[in-house]
């Protein structure tokens, strides 16, 4: 996992994926007493940066493997990365879903031609399910996060950070992320490595969910108590991942921790400021940027928002809330 | 009024506002039943296009003449995209608007440090109330679109539009652009004629307030019988402007009509496909691309999504409807 992987990534999705715009606003600096820069991911296709390591994944598998078609797990916007990645190549994909992931987030999966496996996440066994099925038609499958050519196409991101933040003339900063199993968050940190060093990978996890924050602190793969119970589904995970974690602990700064509530208001504040649609796990580093200033350093703070593929439903409910 | 003044005004305002990316969906696709390329004006700072042409128009003042100060009549995003000039050029802005604009922009407006002087659209005449006050301070006057040098700020979207295009390959399409005055419908199509004429600018308009395809069918200037009476307020002008009605004649395909229930339609669209969040005004000519596919010809069609000022609430109220 280097650098080279990145750079070879980002040439295979070149015109495949949205390069995501840097966005500023009065309003964020405002909040945040610093210069906010947000990296506005949830703009990418299929509504989050998993459209990235989705297609580097599928189009570095050998061509006669490939065409078996893929397989993954996945809460929702791996599905759809996966997803889109497979219809463009032409190749059938197969997601296995927990039954309670955001409709916008199964509908959107289907949209994309995918044939969608719902487990009950309690009484099922994913695992199980995918073995089968992997077995039976000979799918390849595609892991969400512990994957070199997924953390490589995650990574392009910083490649496109690094080159955005110093056209605002920024050099030194903080880059939060979403971090679930540390994919984006590690292939971020590999990338400012290589191209602007004076940028800084950190990852922001909900409270209660905060396995990489303490695995940073205590030098291991630390596990979280529970998977759910958090509105932020798309950074849940048990744990970070075999290839992540060394990433992370070799180069990412200390990890943030931020509320359901300070997400929904890193949602509001994206609306108003930005006009851009978060999902609560889109929102997390954002939320950290604006809300734990006192955390970070410097005059500017790059944020990665991550996802915005949210339930109508739950954004209105968002909405109505007072800051 | 020419190519020449949009080059300089890019130049001008280059680094100053944000480019913004020319979005594409399968979702959106779908609807349409072609290609659709989406140029999120919305994501612009200050949240519409109208911060180019505020910069441009500021940007062009000579300096002694400029520092006096500016004054703007608007209901909101003309009022933005000048109040953000003039406290970058650290310049005073007067801006008079009616007292029932959006509340968002009435507050991004005042939170960008100008003076914001409200008037009672019925009762009030808000020339007389802009005369007294320019004439007291030697304030110069900002038009919203009617303005050489606005028009030439706007039309950059073109420019921008004309090379985002050619990278997906399309070099022949309609542009559906959201039309109040036509300073952007018609500061797109000079930019069009030059760089990209294979694409033709189309206004699009609210029912009810249709002067612009109106007065195009009827080659003179027609005028709205009301000034008020639907939900897209940043496009509701009672006619063209003498110096953007020629220019549309000119160079413009017929306009099209969508009705208010279309505009809030396309609003879903945007937030579901795009997470982008348009306000109505903003949201029609993505109507028009998606709901009245039969009036526009070509397998793309480009739609720009020209402002996100919207309040929660009446957000919250669209995404509560049902498609």
């Amino acid at each position: 996992m280097n650098i080279d992987m990145i750079r070879a990534a980002a040439r295979r999705i070149e015109g495949h994926v949205h390069h995501t715009p840097l966005l500023s606003s009065y309003g964020l600096d405002a909040i945040a007493g610093r210069k906010v820069l947000v990296k506005a991911e949830a703009l990418q296709i299929t509504g989050s940066f998993k459209a990235r390591g989705g297609w580097a994944a599928v189009s570095a598998l050998p061509a006669e493997i490939r065409q078996r078609g893929v397989i993954a797990f996945s809460s929702g916007n791996h599905a759809q990365g996966v997803a889109r990645a497979a219809k463009e190549h032409g190749i059938s994909a197969v997601i296995v879903m927990p039954s309670d992931a955001p409709i916008a987030k199964i509908e959107g999966t289907k949209g994309l031609g995918a044939e969608v496996v719902l487990y009950d996440r309690v009484n099922e066994d994913r695992d199980t399910i995918g073995a089968q099925l992997a077995a039976e038609r000979g799918l390849t499958l595609i892991k969400p996060f512990d994957e070199p050519e997924v953390i490589a196409g995650q990574g392009t991101v910083g490649l496109e950070i690094a080159a955005q933040a110093a056209e605002y003339g920024v050099t030194e900063a903080d880059v939060l992320v979403c971090c679930g199993g540390g994919g984006l968050t590690s292939g971020i940190a590999l990338a400012l490595e290589a191209e602007a060093p004076g940028l800084r990978a950190r990852p922001v996890e909900p409270a209660g969910f905060d396995d990489v924050a303490r695995s940073l602190i205590s030098g291991q793969i630390e596990r979280n108590a529970s998977a759910s119970g958090s509105i932020c589904d798309a950074v849940i995970t048990i744990s970070p991942g075999q290839l992540t974690f060394p990433i992370m602990q070799r180069l990412c700064g200390p990890g943030l921790v931020v509320t359901d509530a300070e997400a929904r208001a890193a949602m509001r504040a994206a609306f108003r400021h930005l006009r851009v649609v978060l999902e609560p796990g889109g929102a997390v580093a954002l939320a950290a940027a604006l809300f734990h200033p006192e955390t970070v350093g410097g005059p500017a703070v790059i944020a990665v928002a991550s996802g915005g593929n949210v339930d109508p439903g739950l954004f209105a409910d968002v909405l109505a809330e007072k800051d």
